[in-house]
């Protein structure tokens, strides 16, 4: 099974494929397009979450930061449970692709 | 920090960078150069292990199947623990860049 190819056509809404499911982890690719988080919406999650960007362009600020993080092709980062995150663009022009590892952390 | 740039040059010997440690979890970043498992070895992990090849490419074996699988940059599968396996080969004309999220399965 390949990640990158095919990949499903993202602009009507991001596209959300559960890649493996444990009673520890939960992977996930997400494909954006041009998809950010709603207004004022801060993502505030139980699990930790590693996350990788394997395509496109992504920013994703942090609510304890002042100015969003550029993420880039290759670019990961562990966000760890309740550090309030959002994704503020992705690029419209191309399909942004995120590798998510949801864990539990005792 | 970007899991593509700069790459640790993996002639001489593999390349492990732990990315993530969790009770639960870990990650880790593998840079292979032509490096494969020595003649007759198996893994045989406790573990399981979700592996990913983000560039480069690799032939990968299970002992309960035939023909060893070739992977290309965007394949992944899952090991369950236990599932004896084994790389037979590596690309030794560009970097093998692997990531591993090993997880206990109970």
């Amino acid at each position: 099974m390949n990640l990158l190819s095919p990949l499903p056509d993202a602009r009507g809404a991001e596209a959300v494929d559960t890649l493996l499911t444990r009673s520890a982890i939960r992977i996930e690719r997400i494909v954006s397009r041009g998809q950010a988080s709603p207004p004022g919406f801060w993502y505030d999650q139980e699990e930790g979450e590693w996350v990788l960007l394997l395509a496109g362009a992504a920013r994703l600020r942090f609510a304890d930061e002042t100015e969003p993080r550029l993420l880039v092709p290759g670019d990961w980062l562990d966000i760890a449970p309740r550090r309030r995150h959002r994704v503020d663009w992705t690029d419209p022009a191309t399909p942004t692709v995120w590798l998510a590892v949801f864990y539990r952390s005792p």
